[in-house]
């Protein structure tokens, strides 16, 4: 097989603590949002790095930035890496970047490796992964799913007021290319992210590789539940619609279905909950909270959903509250290319990494670019789980060694003749 | 028996209504904070309202207003009714001023029926039952009850910083007289509360008139839970450490205690719950919220207490969480005198008014009177059970029919020769 030097953790350091002195919040977390100066000084330093890696570097009219290593057979269907450098506010330092990083460090230690490969190699940054600004995530892949047309653009604006459509004029994309970002099916032979995991699964387990075989899209509720609001000393215990009994009966309920699942990656958690009035002595009249579901399997979440309801209608009946179920987002997973997931499997065998193969509790760009190309993506542990934080952290080394099974996967995969179905 | 004409509904509409001019939020509810300009104003018009009435009025060095109708033996220790006319904001119209205009009509009817009676019977405005101003309730009857000295009220200040001695000494009231507002046992033969149920108890079985034979004291707990805060997405369902999950077993146990005791004055309610960090996609890493719990037993309470604390500690055993249960407040309930209680029932039946006999679940002055002289409560029926709310709604002939009782009681009490133990 194809020999390849090791990627360098130090080059990774290095450009993910250069990236990271672009921040809105120094000493309290990283802070990098779309198209704000430090945004933008970020995406510089990115573009410069691709040219010193010898990249092709161009950008479509949503700010979508392209290193291109060239192939020997470039009208091919290229192959993509690639993730985001915005943030989430006091964010951490490697949710994103590490893909954008280990993207380019990839195909350094390709091109170097001096081994020939037919299609072009494309790392991307996909612009604005994080919903920050506009209130809206994943704004490059959804344009290049298609799922973001231009005239949207114009509705969606941020605190200021500014739309989308006014920043990227002001930035000198011209509109007129917009339709031209679309990518179609047969477009992309296949996209490989490296990302870290954000979830504690690989720390627990000692292992170094997650292959991830599916992203489970969210379903988003709010539940409201409505009791009587009453004085807590003078109403006796049988008198009683408390609201928040009735709905810790409720979260109880939705904890028991996903806990009980066959599925290990369907999950449930009520994170946000408010009640009313709020007062000591006072039963709660109102409780509202909020239910994020996710699995790889679409058909479950509907089952589950329609047991929360039926829940809902047991509670109405037994307890003479109200309730309403009110579905915010239901989304379908992404399914990972079962091709693609058995390249990265055997290039961990082949580099002896133990790997665990998994799914994606938490969304990505991946996740869009799935409605026009086979994917997957690779993971890499993060300490203790935590993410969104500036306690964030994932070792350099594990982040080479992440690298190394990337560069692997996209030499194959770009030496490949025929198309993924 | 005593031939007594009936109270007049027209005569309490008349006083409540006059008293609720004062009012600092016309329009949206009742707001008569203590030594405002509108409370100042009430006390002016009940103290017209006694001297009216043919009282003498006297004021203690804490603003407690006695209206003294005498008796034939004014060495003997005197009789005892009132209740408060401070709100807290935006409150109903008839939380305690239904027992001071009702207390004064019991002792006009009283008077005009020219029956005889050996012992003074007074009617009293308690000062600021309400904790609203200086964060501490029943301030008049706490006093009478030697439970704030004239020192306590240099420590208590409003949202201004202004303290209570400050208040008391720019309104002209002599702290060198604070000590003799204190009472010892012996002082007062007895003291009969008019008040609003505030609960739904007597509206629902249809009765009109509450005797009540204790205050539930509470018992205030804040419970702290931490769990772990992860990622809603990447964390499967056996690795998590979920503090609202905890929360709510441990409610849904508070709620299972008290709804399973013999006693029927046994309640607890949790009223008020935060959520950390309260974000949709994240597993809580902390929820904290309080529980009011009451009973006329204390013994009662503190097996209540202790099984909360042995639960707590099995869900740190099983779940592994870490949990904090605080004791902010665990306070004694006060019984009435049997004695008292009797008199009332006798009257309800010579009168013949159902009435039931019942637990306040409720603070009021009676539990802070209860440590120096015999007391009992009437309650008269809260529409829906609705109170410290604009809706709050008793009707006047309702309160008519507890004046009556009210006032024979009193007539009773002040014709025995031998004080209650």
């Amino acid at each position: 097989m194809a020999h390849m030097q090791a990627a360098s953790a130090e080059n990774i350091r290095r450009d993910i603590e250069n990236l990271n002195q672009f921040n809105a919040t120094p000493g309290d977390g990283i802070t990098r949002i779309l198209f704000t100066d430090q945004e933008l000084k970020a995406r510089e330093y990115i573009k410069k790095r691709m040219e010193e890696t010898g990249l092709e570097v161009k950008e479509d009219a949503i700010g979508n930035i392209f290193g291109t290593l060239k192939g020997s057979k470039p009208n091919l269907a290229p192959v993509w890496t690639g993730s985001h450098i915005d943030t989430v506010p006091h964010a951490g330092s490697f949710d994103g970047m590490t893909g954008v990083v280990g993207g380019l460090e990839a195909l350094r230690i390709i091109k170097e490796s001096g081994n020939t490969h037919s299609r072009n190699i494309q790392v991307i940054v996909f612009t604005s992964e994080e919903p920050t600004r506009f209130g809206k995530g994943c704004l490059g892949s959804r344009a290049l799913a298609g799922d973001l047309t231009q005239g949207e653009t114009t509705g969606l604006s941020d605190e200021t007021g500014m739309t989308l459509a006014q920043v990227l004029d002001r930035l000198g994309y011209d509109k007129k290319q917009f339709p031209d970002i679309k990518k179609e099916r047969g477009d992309v032979h296949g996209c490989v992210e490296l990302h870290i995991e954000q979830g504690a699964v690989l720390e627990n387990i000692g292992k170094k590789t997650g292959v991830v075989t599916a992203i489970s899209a969210p379903t988003d509720l709010i539940i409201e539940v409505e009791g009587t609001q009453e004085h807590a000393g003078a109403t006796p215990m049988p008198m009683r619609k408390d609201a928040m009994t009735a709905a810790a009966r409720m979260i109880l309920k939705i904890e028991e279905l996903a806990r009980t699942s066959d599925n290990p990656s369907t999950v449930a958690t009520v994170g946000k909950l408010d009640i009313f009035p709020g007062a000591t002595n006072v039963i709660p009249g109102k409780v509202r909270f909020t239910v994020d579901m996710r699995s790889d399997s679409f058909e479950e979440k509907e089952q589950i959903l329609h047991k929360i309801q039926k829940n809902a209608e047991a509670l109405v009946e037994i307890e003479g509250v109200r309730i309403s179920v009110s579905i915010v987002s239901h989304e379908h997973p992404a399914s990972a290319d079962k091709h693609i997931v058995d390249v990265i499997r055997d290039v961990c065998q082949r580099q002896n990494k133990e790997y665990n193969v998994m799914v994606s509790g938490a969304y990505h760009d991946s996740m869009f670019v799935s409605r026009f190309a086979p994917f997957s993506m690779i993971f890499v542990p993060s300490r203790g789980g935590i993410s969104h934080h500036k306690d964030e952290w994932t070792d350099y080394e594990d982040i080479a060694s992440g690298v190394d099974v990337l560069a692997e996967t996209l030499l194959i995969m770009s030496n490949e003749e025929v198309k993924q179905k």
